[in-house]
């Protein structure tokens, strides 16, 4: 076969700054007319390798009819601009994405076919390395959703998470870790999980993602309180210092390849257990964890919303997580109402302080859950049983050591910060007398969400009445806190549309 | 409930036109200081609703760091421009997208349920309103995908999708059509049927594609020989001159769900066997026909591989259509290569003219799968037996008056318009001596659509050896047809990497 000639001559084009920000998703902007478009047949859509100074991504053209751009010049959103690094000037070459052989191996799943290791491996890769466009991953997400990866498929996602990122290794084992499925709000355990394990001398490296899907994620909690944002020379020096973090997983590459999934998870609200499950274990095994306690709230309105769900989970977990060598220990716990008050990155924060600092009006159940994971946590050390370490858990905490603790650890992290307060706030009452019997944790996180959460850490809202109270007219159920008015009214709508997310049964 | 005062004044920003061609998709652009996305919170892929005298759109937001707009200004996209029909300095008023209930239901069905009709109807309902992202569609497209859609949910969703689109209506029943489930280069015979039928004196308003996933729709092809962006009252008159028309369906919403669909489904490669019936039942009945005959071709490596495969797609368009108010036929017909030897727009239509003509050296195959699938369209009228309307297709070819008539047709049209040709060829020979006794469809469609098809109306290739011929080493298998150096380039460099689309098995 004869290639023609001109294929060894890349195209290139100036680098001009346009400032325009896509959240995560790589576009390069280019004039109609320029000579690039002409030769290539580029159009609106079309996916472009950008290669500059040896990085090299992949970004979808928007074509530019005006003078934005002259004719040799090309523009990036920004998110593609820090990727590759660029500067304005930089010359960038550019050249058709070669057509990606892993979206057959996606095809073949989304009709129903089982996905072999090797071609898991091949879509994850391609995944990591950002060739994907975003109605790809949507697709690829979509086709694992629900219960579509069996346990071999599942097994090899993680294996195939873990191998195209970084991997820690540290000195002093068992390093333990822990972690909650997710879906009840203000479940801010590990703040107060760390401390406790950390003070008792073993080795907790924590790192934890944003929120997803939810109105606050760890880490949006923490960055309320400290910095998060560590590379893995920093966060290794605060471990080695502390014996634990609470660090963002997301800066340190931990699992490229679930960075960029969640992007688009989130925005579609779609969770997969076999995604969930690789997503938690190929983060824990990257971060070096040798032992981990998994959460698994259940409730009627949690993520998982009936005990025999979270059986088949837990025993997901532990299989999967046998087969890439991490013991797994799963709690089930009780998921019908929200922990603590707060829901929203700063209202949970005041809730753990609140725990730490044993203040009077403290949230108990909050306080329990932490201790019970603690203990069970604990019991990985060698000669601790499940009694002995839910009894040191409970002495460490009252004894103040993980307050201490907890301080020392965001000291090292960059310092502990103050907690910002809304601007905005209204109260939301009950329009008539009795108990209240029902929270709707899904409606009451979409509120926090509406309000600003996680995007503004003041924002979120507080609970006032706990399941079982009895509560007066006109008496505060919930307070909705907000940074911006527009988003207060937007939240309140919200409220106004979907009566009963704290639901009062009038008494007889 | 007590509404903050604010939220009845709506937020308003001037409209600046950049010049941003980002395909079908809506994208609006504000700045980051800009009143409105400090009040209302707005960050970069909120979904915003955007209203402009009376029209609205949901646009996703891009968010402006620099000079290209000033803080009073937004900007959008030339496709959401376009639609809210926006002149520079116009005034739109901004708010936040309320939550989309309809997502919902497409979670249900991630998840595995069933979709009942109410839940279709608001999908569709909001698919076609525009009111989905490009990541939502895709998860709908996703869940939909395979053979995820039983019965009930495929005559839902063909019934939605006919609800949401205009529909036609004519005053000489039957009124007939033929449709091509797809997936065979070169099966360009609604050029040749409708003619023919039209001859007759039966009505034919055909209303054909672009490709979707294909290097050329029907009209393509149909485009690259006369105007196929007719409106209804336009076509309306072509039909009542002539009996039949070939014009672009897209132009007129018959089936406007199915329009923001297909703009998914495209570069996903995906398809549907519900959202395929529905999408072609959904515009049959949109365009007024009673009767339909449908060509299912089959093989290896068509759109359907076996004989089983087609009859099942055949039960279930003959049941929607029942259950629809639609007569279909299904032809079930041999899919194992090309018809004829053109593939991409420009050269599909030289084979057309080569059959109506009647020139020595017309394709045979596409003449007889011609004339197979007009006689069984004439056996709709009445008193027309299958044999006696095969019959007469071939008596009305044959004596000129299809020509006539799709001169006649191309006239009414617009204009019969003289074929462009390709600027650069590449004739790819046979590397050893011996038999073809395999053509790969679905590569041999990826080199055309490598090489510009459809959207380079010259670009494709054309077939110089069938199956069963015996060809010498260096004889001319196929040559591949480009607009631009680029294009040829890339798509030789595909050839290259892919022996044996044309397979030549040496003889022994």
């Amino acid at each position: 076969m004869n290639y023609p000639e001109h294929e060894q001559r890349p195209h290139t084009l100036r680098l001009r700054r346009l400032g325009i920000d896509t959240y995560q998703e790589a576009v390069i902007y280019m004039r109609r007319d320029c000579h690039v478009c002409r030769a290539e047949g580029f159009e609106a859509q079309t996916r472009v390798e950008v290669h500059l100074n040896g990085r090299m991504l992949v970004a979808t053209l928007n074509v530019v009819d005006s003078e934005l751009l002259a004719p040799d010049e090309a523009g990036l959103s920004e998110a593609a601009w820090r990727r590759l690094n660029a500067r304005p000037g930089d010359v960038v070459a550019l050249a058709h994405l070669a057509p990606l052989e892993s979206l057959r191996h996606v095809r073949a799943k989304v009709y129903g076919h089982k996905l072999a290791g090797d071609a898991v491996q091949a879509i994850v890769s391609d995944v990591a390395a950002g060739l994907y466009s975003d109605i790809e991953l949507a697709a690829f997400i979509t086709a694992c959703a629900g219960a579509r990866l069996d346990l071999g498929e599942t097994i090899a996602l993680t294996r195939a998470m873990i191998e195209v990122g970084e991997r820690l290794s540290w000195n002093y084992p068992p390093v333990v870790d822990k972690h909650c499925v997710g879906g009840l709000p203000g479940n801010r355990t590990t703040l107060i999980v760390v401390p406790i394990v950390a003070a008792f001398g073993l080795t907790m490296p924590k790192t934890s993602s944003r929120a997803i899907t939810s109105p606050a994620g760890t880490a949006d909690v923490m960055e309320t309180l400290t910095e998060v944002k560590l590379d893995v020379p920093a966060m290794r020096r605060v471990v080695e210092r502390e014996g634990g973090c609470i660090v963002w997983g997301g800066a340190m590459r931990l699992s490229p390849a679930d960075d960029v999934l969640i992007r688009v998870e989130r925005p579609l609200d779609l969770d997969s257990e076999g995604q969930l499950v690789a997503s938690i274990l190929s983060k824990k095994v990257a971060a070096g964890s040798s032992h981990v306690v998994i959460d698994i709230p259940v409730g009627e309105t949690a993520k998982v919303r009936s005990t025999q769900a979270a059986q088949t989970l837990s025993a997901l977990l532990v299989e999967v997580g046998h087969a890439v060598g991490l013991t797994v220990h799963t709690v089930i716990t009780d998921g019908a109402q929200p922990v603590g008050r707060g829901i929203g990155p700063a209202l949970e924060a005041r809730d753990v302080l609140a725990v730490l600092r044993q203040e009077a009006d403290a949230s108990a159940d909050l306080r329990e859950r932490a201790l019970r994971l603690a203990g069970t946590v604990l019991a990985f050390a060698p000669g601790i049983s499940p009694g002995e370490g839910a009894r040191l858990a409970r002495e460490i905490l009252e004894d103040g050591r993980a307050w201490n603790k907890f301080e020392a650890i965001c000291a090292a992290q960059g310092g502990l910060r103050e907690l910002p307060v809304a601007a905005y706030m209204h109260v939301v009452k009950a329009v008539q007398s009795g108990r209240v019997t029902e929270i709707d944790n899904r409606r009451l996180a979409r509120v926090a969400k509406l309000a600003g959460a996680p995007r503004a850490p003041a924002a979120g809202l507080k609970l006032h009445t706990p399941l079982g109270l009895t509560v007066e007219k006109g008496q505060p159920l919930f307070t909705v806190h907000a940074e911006t008015p527009g988003e207060l009214a937007y939240a309140l709508n919200y409220v106004a549309l979907q009566p009963g997310i704290v639901y009062v049964e009038a008494e007889t």
